[in-house]
């Protein structure tokens, strides 16, 4: 087991009607006034919004709203809402929605206090020292950023998607309240499932081996969410079925799945190459869903990688899907693995996922271009489970067309 | 899934030679002044106080020791580190050793700041409204306290043993240095892997019905610590063994196995039956080791109640030791569910554990007592799998002798 340093303090109030908590929950923070944002008009055609705004007001916490963040969100809607959080004196940013909403929301809460640009922090020319207290109401389960040190924020300008990773910016409460998911279309749902197996497999597959304690809460995450997924896709007001999503999603993202498989001790464990590859297409394409982007690139990852180790992936197969090779021989490793590839790729078509890059719209033409970026963002090499060149990359993308 | 509220907010600083890092992280917590509590002679003899000591020294943290804190820690011992703490104008309370030393720095955290005495807590007449931060290099990885929101301080005076639970004292660090473990001897390892097994399987069996998520974390941790314990008992010195026992102690008890278990999202998950029967036996006869009482508590606490709930214990059987029925006729689930409970207790005594009350010294006369201030501390009756009377926990108990 590699040394690592494990902190998640945000706390996590989960359950039926929670949302009406809110309000309770950042004033019991000490904050007085919030800069509430959101994305689309969802959480104004389903009520969330008008109950969180309730909440706020019962609780005795001012507050001020700004909508339209974007999937992929932009940083100029970050420099927005700086402005907007600095004249209003918010002393917390408050996120309803999902991953999107909650990374421009950590990326307001420590642009407030750093007097340059925030583009900085995710060009690599400055740190993260300081942070307004970041609170969410979760409306979306898929990227995770309720609970973890992530931020991801695109720069249409410079053509870049571009993340930081800090315990700075964990939120310190997000409310988890699993009926508000019962309208998510089933598309956001798969995209969303999709989505956090994929954290949870950018840790298990390291390039560090065996940690049984982390290796288990991997697989057992993923077994525990994939059945709730069919079902959510099914009767999208299973209960159990969302809070079985929604939770899963949290812990697939806070990095008690990678404790022990980091390189070092700072790092987050793994070398994301499924998620670097797909940023790329969603960063030149937005309309493009990340988790939907992730189903269709992650198994081309697998495939062209597993050789580089392939206990490893007999360890998932065994764990998650029961595969195992009928002998030793590299034909049965082979098939095995192959097998289990598949399972896990049908399993997101099952869930509506396009299993090509072709369903985006997208040309082996436009390869070059995501190169160009990705080399701009990873430099000539990256990768933790096996080093990928340019060309590597080159060869997955092309290989996710039909 | 059941509601709950779940944080964890304590930083981990896990690895190798990572003991020498305690003085910069309680620096870190802007603390000026450590009270250091350690207990017997072991952290003298192997060095690790005078490494803490030096940490601190080199990070100019002032402090002062204290040191023979015993196990199952008496109030009067708290009461005394709380008038160091005050008159040395502690302003963190620094825990060097297992659980009993963590509980009583935290008894200690929380007592410093009140005007009452520290058991009114216990005693349940007073709640806790504020607390100094708990720091702790762990020596003895079982009881869980390094991560967890747990409490529990004897009173000899009073023949009681009593807990109390609140995110307030969970430790603000805890530095995790399995190398410190390789010289905990064979019966202190074992019966720390039997307590943190018994605390996995207390939220398991908590009466609430399947919940995938915290399930597959329970019965994954089991699988994980199992073969690890094991191998540390033939060879102590086995860094990965230890490293899998020492972070399954933390995430058994910091509630992360829990989540939507709970019967209220204020209470942990689960009845805690057997840790309830065996304080009884430990805090009559402080000599017992906590975690050897409950290898031998829980298997006849389990055998006892099973009835309750068959299925609970089946998927049990199967997610940890791959047992089915072989039909689903009542004595085919008898037998499973009686194989798997053989196959837990044999495991516990494969480690050195006993597996009667026998082997404490104990005689079936002796239950009189321990339903006396069992009832004293539960009421009439107690549980969540199933509730039991005193009538249930005199059979429990005499069921449990040769």
């Amino acid at each position: 087991m590699n040394d690592f340093i494990f902190q998640s303090p945000t706390r996590f109030v989960f359950g039926r009607g929670y949302t009406d908590r809110i309000g309770a929950e950042v004033a019991a923070t000490g904050a007085r006034k919030a800069l509430v944002l959101y994305g689309g008009g969802s959480v104004e055609r389903t009520g969330t919004l008008a109950r969180v705004t309730a909440s706020l007001d019962a609780a005795g916490v001012a507050h001020v709203e700004q909508g339209g963040i974007r999937p992929n969100p932009e940083v100029n809607q970050v420099r927005a809402a700086i402005e907007t959080a600095r004249s209003e004196n918010a002393d917390v940013i408050l996120a309803v929605g999902g991953g999107s909403v909650i990374d421009a929301a950590k990326a307001t809460a420590f642009g407030v206090p750093y007097d340059g640009d925030v583009w900085d922090f995710f060009a690599g020319t400055a740190a993260i020292e300081a942070c307004l207290p970041i609170a969410c109401v979760l409306t979306i389960p898929a990227a995770g950023s309720e609970g973890s040190g992530s931020c991801v924020i695109s720069n249409d300008e410079l053509n870049l998607k571009r993340g930081v990773n800090g315990d700075i910016f964990r939120p310190a409460v997000s409310v988890l309240d699993p009926e508000l998911t019962f309208t998510l279309p089933p598309y956001q749902t798969a995209a969303g499932i999709t989505d956090m197996i994929a954290h949870i497999c950018e840790r298990y597959f390291s390039g560090v081996g065996p940690v049984p304690v982390s290796d288990n809460i991997c697989t057992g995450l993923i077994r525990a969410v994939m059945p709730a997924g069919t079902r959510a896709i099914e009767e999208p007001a299973d209960y159990d079925a969302r809070a079985t999503i929604m939770w899963t999603s949290t812990l697939a993202h806070s990095d008690i799945a990678g404790c022990g498989r980091s390189l070092s001790p700072a790092a987050r464990a793994g070398g994301w190459e499924s998620h670097g590859l797909e940023h790329e297409i969603s960063a030149h394409s937005p309309a493009v869903t990340h988790g939907a982007g992730l189903a269709v690139i992650m198994p081309a990852w697998m495939r062209y990688v597993w050789r580089e180790d392939p206990a490893r992936f007999l360890s998932f197969a065994k764990d998650v899907f029961d595969i195992e090779p009928v002998d030793d021989t590299e034909e049965a490793v082979a098939d095995a693995v192959e097998a289990t590839i598949d399972e896990l790729q049908n399993y997101f078509a099952s869930l509506g996922m396009p299993k090509t890059l072709d369903a985006f719209g997208a040309v082996p033409a436009d390869v070059d271009a995501w190169i160009g970026t990705l080399e701009q963002n990873k430099g000539a090499e990256f990768g933790a489970f096996r080093r990928l060149t340019m060309d590597d990359a080159r060869a997955i993308y092309l290989s996710a067309f039909a």
